[in-house]
């Protein structure tokens, strides 16, 4: 395990398996017997988690924990109407999409109706890196470039054509890539989108120099693994007519930001922009595998039959069925409202821990996506001390993580449902964990 | 839609939407106003699906279908065991991997102790198309070369990645593309494997000309998209000879014949070889998106940890859940045994067909994955009888589709669980139609 994996993502080091209790020695070695290098486990002792309702998860002792780390569950751990719907359509019809099928169709309609007028075809996917993956394609084939930009420290899935613009994952690009990285936005006022422009279009340029036509910019719309720039809104303005101006395409990826997380449906909203095209997955389906591609229809015309966009799972009955009970459950219990309203509450608690903490650097995001930055005294990233308290909370019965560049950003991504009581058991026990560190 | 698509996918013609039902055209408008460019619908009149079960599928109006089209719900459409499976874990707990839970332990083992004592290592992806790409990945960084080979009708998945090693989309090869493909191997006798491994040494060898290092060939072991190759048997041997020879990786891409569909648990069994790496996707879950990449140990050992193996879905409780009860099915009902038996007598009925119908060229495959060869007069491939056969028994209530480079080849996979009354129906159906051809 690579030191900054360790440090940014509280993962368990497989060198210490052998101090552990019987039990849970047992487990992890199980675990590394079947998965090897593949094993990827939070905590110096991973958790064995047994349930999940809410905002809670249950491990096999019973032992509670409030949950908020777990961007996937977004309207609950075991949502009665999500386990409901999944229960009742596997039992039915469980096929792929060359039938027709109501219940696909109404779930596309209905998704569709949350996007701006411009995007209005749909893709469905089983993963965001798919999503992704077939962002790529279509906007290489619809500008006929090869060029795509990220940011330094972003991730946007595991695929091959992906592990390039995912350099979060700490690969060197490929010799001859067409990828250009970016520095991610910085806070600068009103100049924060301006600067980030600037260096998009730089890129661009680059590219061109090399005799690489351009075809796309992707961004997480809140820029999570970057660690969480949300201020100010409306800066993705000019970074759109920058990528226009190269003849590429801006492709939002909401796998983070999507389906309410940030106070609003679409991270990109916030930006006052209408992107090219939309990726999504993660919480779409909260937890059952589904994943989709929104995009113009002009754009998605311009793709030859050749280039296939059908998958086998991508949008079967049993995923619809999940994510029209999501959609349903977003709506019916106004959980982008509460996101909003929680998230707030929740920012300004972290706001007041930050003026008694000096550990505390900065409190960023907006709705439930939220990054607290860990700075030492020097004013330097303190990942060593991100990791103490993601375990230090773990001990408390709380989960989170950590993200961000240095690993020193405290990444806050509670289920949609959060509320204001869960908000301050929170901030309760990381007050005191500050106040131990 | 190609013409090629139409005529080997029985795909519906959207240019004939106008033309159908008030009922059935506003259910094929709907679809094409969501899905565009990404609709994909079997027939020129397009099934409205309500439910399945077992090896029925029934359409709004309760019209029943025997299914020997979807391979993918193997054990049997809305097996209960599934259902029950997904219907309790999806409401206890449906997470990703990072912490320990029984189920994804218990699957992972009961799972690789199908595989030959090397292949000890197991990677949960979500889909097919990801397990192979993340087959790619793996085989360039252990050989740390580019160059892969693939058959000249190969399907192996969407990705970027991929879709150069899926010549059967019928896309071009990229521009210095470091994918070479060789024909599929053809039946000659005991020369069968000889001269397809000569192929393939050749294909290794024009790659090192262009400065390209190999990494591996990936083969489906059935041959499914090629037109179905299953005879002589062993006769991969001499490929992975020549695979290994220059210094590349044997991928068997497991996702059509896995899972006990040619009457042994994995199609690479037939040829009494041992893989370097595996992949299984389709019917692993019967319907619930899971997939996998089982591996040598050491294989795994060399790729270094930034080489990210996690996917969020992949392996999580819910799939895993899906996926053991699929296996225990498979061992309780004996459908190994029963795709030999039963594919076995549809095989000579098929042959007995043969003998009456001269439109029928070839019969192939083993187990429940066989196809049909359907020439004309002169011997040349009939697609377009393949078209309409398929048509012709879908009005009698019988699903199957076409397939190989001509879209000749009637294709039949139906669900395990298949049995000698089925196979009488179908025969009797295929008998009738062919006679009317």
């Amino acid at each position: 395990m690579k030191e900054k994996e360790i440090l940014a993502l509280n993962a368990f080091d497989p060198d210490s398996a052998s101090s552990m209790d019987t039990a849970l020695g047992t487990a992890v070695q199980r675990r590394l017997r079947s998965f090897g290098n593949a094993s990827v486990l939070f905590y110096q002792e991973p958790i064995r988690m047994a349930r999940a309702e809410g905002v809670y998860m249950f491990d096999v002792d019973g032992r509670r924990y409030l949950d908020l780390y777990n961007n996937v569950p977004s309207v609950g751990h075991s949502h009665p109407r999500v386990v409901e719907a999944v229960s009742r359509q596997v039992g039915l019809l469980n096929t792929h999409t060359r039938y027709l099928n109501d219940v696909v169709d109404t779930y596309a309609e209905r998704l569709l109706a949350t996007f701006p007028h411009e995007i209005d075809h749909l893709v469905p996917t089983c993963t965001g890196s798919e999503a992704n993956d077939l962002a790529l394609r279509i906007a290489r084939t619809c500008t006929g470039g090869t060029g795509f930009i990220a940011t330094e420290t972003a991730y946007h899935g595991v695929t091959s054509a992906l592990v390039d613009l995912s350099p979060s994952l700490g690969l060197p690009l490929a010799k001859d890539s067409p990828v250009r990285l970016v520095p991610p936005p910085r806070p600068a006022g009103d100049e924060t989108g301006a600067v980030f422009a600037r260096h998009v279009a730089a890129a661009f340029e680059d590219m061109k120099r090399a005799g690489i036509r351009p075809a796309g910019l992707i961004v997480d719309t809140i820029f999570s693994s970057d660690g969480v720039l949300a201020d100010p809104s409306e800066f993705l303005k000019p970074v759109v007519e920058a990528v226009h101006a190269a003849g590429a395409l801006f492709i939002a990826d909401e796998v983070q930001p999507g389906f309410g997380r940030c106070g609003q449906m679409w991270g990109f909203a916030r930006h006052s922009i209408v992107p090219d095209l939309v990726t999504m997955g993660k919480p779409m389906g909260n937890g059952f595998p589904v994943a989709a591609l929104a995009v113009r229809s002009q754009l998605l015309g311009a793709v030859p039959e050749e280039v296939e966009l059908f998958s086998t799972f991508g949008g079967n009955p049993v995923a619809c069925a999940a994510a029209l009970a999501v959609l349903a459950v977003v709506e019916e219990e106004g959980l982008v409202a509460n996101a909003a309203k929680v998230g707030s509450y929740l920012r300004h608690g972290l706001l007041t821990l930050a003026e008694r903490h000096p550990l505390i650097g900065d409190v960023r995001g907006e709705g439930l996506l939220l990054g607290v930055e860990l700075i030492d005294e020097a004013r330097g990233p303190a990942a060593g001390n991100a990791r103490k308290v993601t375990e230090a909370m773990r001990e408390r019965g709380i989960l989170l993580s950590a993200t961000g560049p240095a690993g020193n950003v405290l990444k806050i991504r509670p289920p949609l449902v959060f509320q204001h009581e869960h908000a301050d058991l929170f901030l309760l026990a990381l007050d005191e964990v500050l106040a131990s560190s």
